[in-house]
């Protein structure tokens, strides 16, 4: 590989780091960034830069945010009567972007896995009880995933809200919109037909 | 979009500007950053701002470079009285990974085309003639592209070097290997016909 100087290498071997991109893309990547401006590359670098000097946690919900408080937090435009409960900043983003909850969220940062270890202390409930307590918080959502783990820590979660004044949800299983009946699984068809409702 | 900071967005919008990556792969890029170690980022960060700082062209044969001379002509085992001439420093690279050349290169940066304004005086011709006039070589090997503009530049080199004692050759053409000849176009399958060999 001595046909590229020691700075194209090194810049090749950091960019195929990434995931998803092989070698033959990092070169591309690199060559790319080696023709464009100057200011363009800069941009690039103190973007990622930036990021890790900028980005933590809300102090509220968990979000990934530049301030103490994230922009969902800080818009009053939100409706603080609702709260939706998720397990990672990526899910939130996911609900985000159907545009169907107008409330604000809450970040697990995790989901209950008794197998690998993580029981109720190691992700955010206590915080969450904390909320329902201190707010006026009418309805909770919880929009953990549908897998074993995520049914698990919306069960709980709702058994520790019983106590509270709060209604507890949860989101809608059943055939995914667009589903081909024959490609859906036996769980998922069993659950959306017993939950099947009048049209 | 105000459901990611902005400097998640930010990195978002610099990293969709690469080729060939949308916004969606760009958003799995910057949250693998976002949770990747710290001294990762920073290493990705400096490459690529060391990239544009360090990378200029090689003083004598115009390929990329850290330094005056690049690794080649740096490089006391190539034979110096072999050049290959070649358009770009990425056909270098490719010449350089079949592993067939022992010799330099020189690259011109171009290639002739009276249709974009591009003349002799436009591309790195004069220092190939230079070079040849002031160094013991015995063999100069047109590897230009094989299209009408590369071809061109090609015959034109020849002519200018025929009246220095060196000899001047031009890669082969002819049927790529593990080409399927019902795919091969009628241009490459002439040449290949007209310079059959005894085999």
């Amino acid at each position: 590989m001595n046909y590229y100087p020691a700075s194209i290498l090194k810049l090749i071997k950091n960019i195929s780091r990434l995931p998803g991109i092989g070698e033959k893309t990092a070169e591309r990547l690199a060559m790319h960034i080696l023709k464009a401006p100057r200011i363009e590359a800069e941009q690039l670098a103190n973007s990622i830069l930036e990021l890790k000097d900028k980005v933590r946690l809300c102090s509220k919900c968990f979000a990934l945010s530049d301030s103490d408080l994230c922009n969902i937090c800080n818009d009053p435009a939100r409706d603080t009567e609702l709260l939706c409960v998720v397990e990672q900043p990526a899910d939130m983003v996911s609900v985000e972007k159907s545009g169907a909850f107008p409330g604000r969220y809450h970040i697990l940062s995790g989901v209950l896995s008794p197998m690998n270890g993580v029981g109720p202390n190691d992700i955010r409930i206590r915080e969450l009880i904390s909320r329902v307590k201190e707010s006026n918080i009418k309805e909770v959502v919880l929009a953990t995933s549908t897998n074993v783990e995520g049914e698990a820590t919306a069960a709980y979660i709702a058994q520790l809200l019983e106590k509270y004044p709060v209604k507890v949800t949860r989101i809608a299983s059943g055939v995914p919109m667009g589903g081909d009946l024959k490609y859906v699984d036996q769980v998922t068809l069993k659950i959306a037909m017993e939950t099947r409702h009048v049209v």
